[in-house]
């Protein structure tokens, strides 16, 4: 059984999502976002973050973690802002053991919708599908669980399984 | 006692530098450069720096931390690694239990040199000098060191102490 934490960082709150996998099949665990205190100084907004991260990874104790890949920033402003959220992030994962797999935006959206150039509303209506949720996850939250699902429809869990969980780009 | 930690982040090396102030004078501890490896994951390269921290955090059980402020990035691409360097060094610090101080470049360099738009060599100069070292330090080390001083300079440890360790804006 392999345990998978996605994790969809931001300066503001940080979306996480844990779903586990035998090969055969994919089942949802849990979901969420992490709110960082915005009247706090960057430390401790940091501090929260990792405190929040470890406090999942120690109930949930995932196999691995899986963080999306950033190419294009919007500025270099909120490119600093997202690195440090995603350093604190990553750096808290890389600590407790876990290895830390990334993914770019595009193959993200074409393991979980088909398309790359996916919208976020498509990614959370095929999460919610493909997780059979009662309900849509928050944008962040349903990110972190592509982000998850995304490794499931790659090698890496295939490999270490022996299994065929993706037929044709998407999870069956 | 106070001791300061400072730290110079970037995603290939990180400069740290250690200084201890009772208010009166102010004693060099040690620095040095932690060197990310290039040809490991990020996850993996944060992590070496984490330890790093954590083992430095350690043996010197600093007061509490100080690092640079960053307002401009060459570009979005930089931003994106300075933070991740900078988000893991800070939640390393964070997490440790320490304050961690952000101070502008400029307050720094108008410090530790007298003015806000000195080079890295006059930092190294000053740095060098105010400190009694032997040699000069590497570039990053004297950043994080600068960083630590200009710390000393402000109200903090002032305020900490009674003590009046600067009187026209540079260590005496």
């Amino acid at each position: 059984m392999t345990i998978i934490l996605g994790i969809d960082p931001g300066s503001r709150k940080t979306g996480f999502g844990l779903v586990e996998t035998d090969g055969a099949g994919t089942r949802y665990l849990s979901s969420g976002v992490v709110k960082l205190p915005v009247d706090q100084s960057l430390a401790l907004r940091l501090k929260v973050l990792a405190e929040s991260l470890n406090q999942i990874i120690c109930e949930y104790k995932p196999t691995l973690a899986v963080i999306e890949q950033v190419f294009m920033a919007k500025s270099a402003d909120s490119a600093l802002k997202l690195g440090q959220a995603r350093g604190a992030a990553m750096v808290v994962c890389s600590l407790a053991g876990l290895d830390v797999h990334e993914y770019a935006t595009r193959q993200i959206k074409q393991a979980v919708v088909g398309t790359g150039g996916a919208s976020k509303a498509q990614v959370q209506h095929m999460v919610t599908r493909l997780l059979k949720l009662p309900s849509t996850p928050q944008e962040d939250a349903s990110d972190a669980l592509a982000a998850a699902l995304c490794h499931i429809s790659g090698d890496g869990v295939r490999r270490a399984t022996g299994a065929q969980t993706f037929a044709t780009g998407r999870l069956k």
